[in-house]
C-alpha cells in the first residue's frame, strides 16, 4: 500500500562526542524516508531551498523513494546545528535557519492524494491538518509533534488528534501534553482525545505501544556504540509505518512486528551520522536484527521438559 | 536450596507525592526477604536495635524466614528519612540514623554457613567480604552496591567482584563503577572483573542481563500509579534469588526467568508504601503477573499463517 511522508527536509550540522558533520542530510522527512525505503517505497512532500545538493535527492531516489512531492524555492535550505552532551542524553540548538521551510504550505500532489499509510513529521499542527485535508481515504494516519506545538498550537493540535489514528511521540512530549508524568496515564489522556493508539518513544530504553487496554513494550536495541542520536525518532516512525504498509495489516500482532521495525531502524539510525547506515542495509539485515529483537525479550514462563 | 541474605533492617520515614511512612519495615534485608519469601523461605542475617518492633519480626517468621541470624542488641535501629521528587525519579536523604548499624559485623550462624545462595545486600564490601569467608560452598552469590562504597571502598569492591556470581546494580552505580556511560560496555568492564554476569537496574524502565554475550532485557510492569519506589531494587533481588534457589537451575533459559521474577517483586514493592504489598500477594498472583510480562513483550517475526 502507498506510504506518503509530510516534514521537514534539512541540512544538519551535528556536534556529538565521536565527531562531527556539516550539512549532512537530515530533517523529519529525510530521516523517515531512508529508514522506510529499506522496506518498502515512499511518497515524499517538502521542501528545499535552491542550495540544496541535487545528489542527496538522486540518492533517496535510488532507494525507492518517489520525489515529486518535493518542492523547490528560491531560497536557503532549512538548516539546523545541534551539539550532543557527552552522554548524548541532552542536546543544545547552536543556529536554527528555516529558510524556505519558514513559509512551508505542503501541497499534495494528485497522485499522490490517494495515499494510504500517512505519516505527518513534526510540524504545525495546523500544516499537519491541511495534509488531512487534501488525503482521499487514508487507511493510517499517524503523527509526530514536539513541545513547542504543544505548547504554542495545542487547540490546532487538539482538533489533529481526533484525526489521526497513532499518534508517535517521546515520553518528553506525551508528559507535555497530557500533563502526567506517569507514560501509561498519559497514553490514556491521548486515547481519550482521538488517536486509536499511542507509541511512546523512550530513547535508550525503548518504546511503547499502547492501544485499548494492551500494551507493548519493545527495548532498544543494546548497542555499546552510538555515533549521533539524530533522526532516531523518525526512522523509528519509517521502520513502523513502512512494516504496516507493505504488510496491510493492522491487526494487534501486526503492530507489535511494527514497533520491532521501527525499533531495528532506530538502531541503525544511531548508529552512524545522518542517514548513512540505512545506505549500508537491506530487508535482510533488518529481519536479522528483528530476530536478535526476539532473542533479546524471549523468555518460557515453565522450564523445557527434562529430556528422557 | 538454601538462601541467605544479608543486609540492613532499618526503619524508615519515607515521603512521596502520595503519603508518607513513619518507621515503617524497610532495609534492603527486609525488603528482600519480604519478596524472597513468596517464593522461598529466606535464612536472613542482620542486626536491629533493642527499639525494634517485635511484631515486625514476626511478619517476617510468619510467611518463612528464618531469624536466628538477627541479632538485638542494645541501641537505636538504623533509621533513614527520605523525600521524593514529584515524579519519583529522584530522591533526597533528610536523616540518616545508623545506630547499631553503625558496628554490624555480620556473623552467619552455624546453621547458615552451607547456604547455597547469598545475597549480599549493600553494605560496605569490606563486611560482604567476610561474610564470604563464613560460607562453606555457596552456588551462587549475587551482591549490590551503592556510590559510597564505589567511590570509597574500590579497592575492597574490586576484590569482592572477583569473589561474587553476579552483580546486581542500578544503571547509575554500573556506570560510576566502570566509569562508562553505555550500560553495556558498563557490564563488560565489570564481567572482566570476575561476575559471571550483570543485572543492571533501569527503575520504571527495567532491568538488563548481561552474561557472556547474552543480553536479556525485561521492562517494568506498566503501573499507572506507583506510591513508593524504596525497596524496588531490593525487591528485584529478592524474587530472583528466591526463583534461583528454589529451582537450583542455572541454566540461560532460568536466569531469564528469574530476572522476570524479580521484575514482577520491583513491581509489588512500589505498588504499596513498605513492605505491605507483599503481605497480600501469594505465588499465584506473582504468576499471573509474569503471564502479564511475557504478554507485554511477545511478538512473533512472522504473521501467523491464514485460516483455510
Amino acid at each position: 500500500m502507498s506510504l506518503l511522508v509530510v516534514g521537514s527536509i534539512a541540512l544538519d550540522s551535528v556536534q556529538t562526542p565521536f565527531g562531527a558533520t556539516a550539512d549532512a542530510l537530515g530533517g523529519s522527512a529525510m530521516y523517515f524516508s531512508h529508514a522506510a525505503c529499506v522496506l518498502h517505497p515512499v511518497q515524499v512532500v517538502g521542501v528545499i531551498g535552491d542550495d540544496y545538493p541535487p545528489e542527496a535527492l538522486d540518492r533517496l531516489e535510488a532507494v525507492g523513494a518517489d520525489l515529486r512531492g518535493i518542492e523547490r524555492r528560491q531560497g536557503e535550505s532549512f538548516r539546523w546545528k545541534g551539539k550532543y552532551s557527552y552522554d548524548l542524553q541532552s542536546r543544545e540548538t547552536l543556529e536554527t535557519r528555516l529558510g524556505v521551510f519558514a513559509t512551508f504550505k505542503p501541497k499534495i500532489p494528485a497522485e499522490f492524494s490517494d495515499a494510504r499509510y500517512i505519516f505527518l513529521g513534526n510540524i504545525d499542527p495546523e500544516l499537519q491538518l491541511s495534509v488531512l485535508d487534501q488525503i482521499h481515504a487514508p487507511t493510517l494516519v499517524a503523527c509526530d509533534t514536539m513541545n513547542y506545538w504543544i505548547h504554542g498550537k495545542r487547540r490546532a493540535l487538539l482538533e489533529l488528534l481526533q484525526r489521526i489514528d497513532v499518534l508517535l511521540v517521546n515520553d518528553g512530549e506525551a508528559r507535555e501534553l497530557s500533563g502526567d508524568w506517569n507514560i501509561y496515564r498519559a497514553a490514556r489522556w491521548i486515547i481519550e482525545r482521538g488517536p486509536r493508539m499511542v507509541v511512546i518513544k523512550q530513547g535508550v530504553y525503548g518504546a511503547v505501544l499502547v492501544e485499548g487496554t494492551g500494551v507493548f513494550y519493545i527495548p532498544a536495541y543494546p548497542l555499546e556504540d552510538v555515533y549521533d542520536p539524530t533522526g532516531a525518532g523518525d526512522a523509528f516512525a519509517g521502520g513502523f509505518m513502512a512494516h504496516l504498509a507493505r504488510t496491510d495489516d493492522l491487526s494487534p500482532a501486526n503492530l507489535r512486528r511494527a514497533m520491532v521495525y521501527g525499533s531495528a531502524m532506530g538502531s541503525y539510525a544511531v548508529e552512524q551520522f545522518s542517514i548513512r547506515r540505512f545506505e549500508e542495509i537491506g530487508p535482510a539485515e533488518v529481519t536479522a536484527r528483528v530476530r536478535e529483537f526476539a532473542e533479546l525479550v524471549r523468555f518460557e514462563i515453565e522450564p523445557e521438559p527434562a529430556k528422557p
